[in-house]
Parts: C-alpha cells; structure tokens; sequence
C-alpha cells in the first residue's frame, strides 16, 4: 500500500477575507501527502532550496511521511506563491509566483521508492510528470493532475502523460479547457478517451464529478461554513481519494466512490484554516466521524 | 393535499448551442404546475392575455391542472420573454423581455382556491406575492421564489413577505445578493432570520443546499449527459419540491430531505428538451426510476 507523490514544496503568503497567512508552508505535494498520511504511510517526492524552513520540514515530519525523496538544493530557493481569495472564494488569483528552483530540473525518485504501488503525479510539466513516473518499475494506480498552462502550452505532452496513467483528476475549467466540452460529463468522457479509466472532476464549494467508462457519480461538497482558505483544497481532495485508495489496495468503481466521499471530507477541513493549520490538529478520528455524517447526509433511501 | 401555484405564463423564444424554439410555451407557473402535477393535482393562478394560444391551454389540461384561476384578460397580451443560454448554459441572457399583461394588476384567487393547503409563489412583485397569498385561508406551508430584481428595487416588500412564508426557493446568486454572504450555508442561514424555517438554494448544474435552523444538507445535480434547455429548471424543481410536500402533507426535515430529491430529478427532466417537450412525454414511472438511481448514487455506505 505505498502511495508516492511528486508535486510542489512551497512557501505560500495568501488572503483571504478571513485574514492573511504569510511565508507559510504550502505546495501540491504537501497538501496531499499531508492528507494521504491519514489513511496510509505516504512518499513524498519534491525538491525545495535550502531556504527551506526546518520547521517545515518538522511540521512533515510528524506525519507518517518518507522525507527521503525531499530534495534540498543547495544554492536554490524555495519555490513561493502569493494568492488572494475574494468573493464567494471559489478561485484564487495569483498575485505573484516565484519558480526558483521549480524551474530548475526536476527531483529523482529515490531507488528505494520504485517499488510504489500507487502514485500521484500532482500539477506540473508533463513531460517532467512522464519521466518521474519512468522511475517508478510498475505502479498499480497512477493518477495525474493539471494545469490551464499546460493544457494551452503542453497539449501534445499532456495527452501523451494522460495516455500513461489510470486516473485524472482536475477541476471543472481544466476539463472544460482541454476538451472544449462545456457540459463536465461529456467533458469527462472525452478525457477517458485520452487513455485513463477514470476522471475526478472537482468544483470547489460545489462538490466534484466521477466519470468512469460506464457511470457518473456526482457529489456536492461538504457544507461547510468556516471556509477561512481554499488553498490546498484541491490537493487535499486527491490525497483523500488516493489515501483510501491505496488503504483499500483497490481501484474498482464501488472503491472510487467511496475514495470520492473521503477526498470531499478531507479538503473540507483544509479549507477551514490557512495553510496546513487545521490539518495538524486534525484526527483520524474526526475524519471518520465527518464521513459518516457526509454519507448520512446524503442517504435518501 | 390541495397545491396552488401563482406566477408567470408566457410564451417564449429560446436558443441554446442545441437549436431554438420560437413561440413556445414558458412562464415559471407553467414549469412548475406541469412538475407537480406528476405529484398532486395542481391549481394554477395566473394571467394571461387573449393572444394565449389555445393549444398551450391544452397541453395544461392534458394534466391534473385545475385551469379555473387562469385568467385570461381580453385586450391584453401574454408575457412574452426571449433568451438565449450560451457555453456551460448556467445563466440565461434575456435577450428581450415584454411583460405585457403582467404588467397590469395581478390575477385573483379563485374562492374555490382560498382553502388550499400548500401555496407557492413563484418569482413575482414582493408585495403582489402577499397580496396573493392573503385571498388563501389557512395555508399549511407557503413557499416563495423572487429575483435579483426585486432584491434591488423592493427590498423592504420583499423582506415582508420572507416573513410570512414558511420556505424560500432562489438561487445562489440571489441568495448572496440578499445577505452580502457568500459563503451559501451563512447566506441561507440568514435569510432564516427573515422568518421562513427552511430555505433552498439551487445552483444549476451544481446541485442545490437546503438549510433549516438545525440542518444544512448539500445535494449534487442529476448528472446529465443531455442538456439542451435549461430554461424552467428551477421551476422545475420547485415543482418536484411542492408536488412530493404536498403528496406527503408533511413538512419535516426528512420530508423536506426527500423533496429536494424530487425537485432534483424534475429538473433533470425539464432541462433535456426545450420548452414542455421532454416533460410532455414523462411519466410517473420514469420519474420513480431516476430518483432510485439518484438515490442509489449517493448511498456510500
């Protein structure tokens, strides 16, 4: 039940109308692995500058998360963004972004992370997201995420990326963008024809689609009223479902449904306090409990 | 088990990226009346002038729809209302807007309708809604609708009749633009404060969230693959809303629960053809069906 996930290591300042986080950790890779590390013991993959707080790496650290493959590149710096959420929330504007040593070349996989069983390839090149996933010998369940940057610059290697994993997720402008479909369903449907057997389209505060070859499942999102900081909601969303995934060592239909319920819970406590502040108090516990209020809220039989 | 409805008759030009109907029947009374009839015989108010089509009173009459308070005024013409629904179709642009007979006084309350039971006003003049509403004796539950319109222009009106309905139905937009919330749960929360005890906020494709004092319950939209005419959907689902409380004769959470199932499939109905004519074609049966797979897709446990 290994999980391995490549993705950003960042150093995030954002406001929102709650408030503002500044120099705070943030990333992909983080978000998720942080979340994954719930339901199973997770690899991390990444590289940071050696501006790299060791409290950071401390607040990883507590979490059953294999900093091995955590890159500290020496004479580089850190990768940071700077965001703003106004409004109903549901997107973030950029207001500044530094690649710094995400424009660099990319990390290794560590020797002793090839045998991973499940692997997420979070938002990044996806020519850097194919020759990553060479490093892996034969993954169970490989799942990608994307940008609008490159669906518009990257087509052609994105596709190729979409030709070699089991699953996709990406959110509901993304899958529009890069199928030209409007309606999420067909739009998902076009994807499957890229090559994976599913599709996670995620909608923010509405919820998220499963488009799989022979269904689609639709979930809204957890109600929730304190909703301090999207950021990471997303990447919080995927290592739930890839959490349960690889707890349950299965990829079948009744599985992903099930995968869909935790990533939605996961992210609905992420976006309740910047950064990963709400994450470190949270527990296994409480998750379990919002589980099964959200499967209780949404029995109807 | 009596169910009223009061609000627009019209005739409408629609065009979506899927074609366009000219001179079809429309009008938020109709929608609705035509979703809950599959539910309760429904009695409809509501005005129209003498170039009313016989054949639209026809396909009414098709349906258990007492048509005794539909009134139509000689020398007036019927609303008219023409609009257009372009990429992901979420909002309709009106193109062109002739309100024509509902411009003059409002229709009357049959006395034959004063004893109904269950009372929905559509999207009219906050104060004609009261003014409606106070032709019906004791009406155990009373449900309105309204629009940015009158948000805007009539908003102390509109805050006297949120005080003496038991449930709104808007929309998300709406809904923010009453409170200033933008976070939906806080926006139905304080909307409760006018005086209703539940409201539902529906959001297209997205789903609708029903919050009560002690409960708020997300549900996602049928996940529709054919959607080429989103006009009426809200109606639409009010109308499975008010048709399922009204056959029931409860207003309870769970009732309340399993109405927001009904209005969800309704819609999912309404949106597939234009106008009436995916409706016209529906039967009981096939609104049973979906509500099992609806349900069905979101038992997770």
């Amino acid at each position: 039940m290994s999980l391995l996930v490549t993705g950003s290591i960042g150093i995030d300042n954002v406001t929102s109308p709650y408030g503002r986080a500044e120099g705070v950790l943030g990333g992909s890779a983080v978000y998720f692995s942080y979340v994954a590390s719930f339901f199973v013991p997770v690899r991390l993959v990444g590289v940071v500058g050696d501006d790299f707080p060791d409290d950071f790496r401390r607040v990883l650290a507590k979490r059953e998360i294999d900093l091995a493959g955590l890159e500290v590149r020496k004479g580089s710096k850190t990768f940071r963004w700077t965001g703003k959420f106004e409004g109903a929330m549901n997107e973030a504007e950029t207001v500044e972004v530094d690649l710094n040593v995400l424009a660099e070349r990319g990390p290794k996989i560590p020797p002793a992370f090839a045998d991973s069983e499940f692997v997420f390839l979070a938002n990044t090149h996806p020519t850097l997201q194919r020759e990553l996933l060479s490093q892996i010998r034969s993954p169970r369940l490989v799942v990608c995420d994307t940008m609008n940057l490159w669906i518009t610059t990257e087509r052609e290697s994105l596709i190729e990326t979409l030709g070699v994993v089991g699953g996709v997720i990406l959110n509901d402008a993304e899958a529009r963008m890069l199928t030209g479909r409007m309606n999420l369903i067909e739009a998902g449907e076009e994807i499957l024809r890229f090559g994976p057997r599913f599709v996670i389209i995620k909608k923010g505060e509405n919820g998220a689609v499963l488009v799989t070859g022979d269904h689609a499942v639709g979930v809204p999102a957890y109600p929730a009223k304190t909703v301090h900081d999207p950021t990471g909601a997303g990447d919080s969303f995927a290592g739930g479902v890839m959490g349960h995934l690889s707890r349950e060592r299965k990829t079948d239909f009744a599985t992903l449904r099930q995968a869909l319920v935790r990533g939605t819970v996961a992210a609905s406590f992420t976006i309740e306090d910047f950064s990963l502040r709400r994450l470190e108090r949270l527990t296994r516990n409480e998750i379990e409990w919002r589980v099964e209020e959200y499967v209780e809220m949404l029995r109807f039989d």
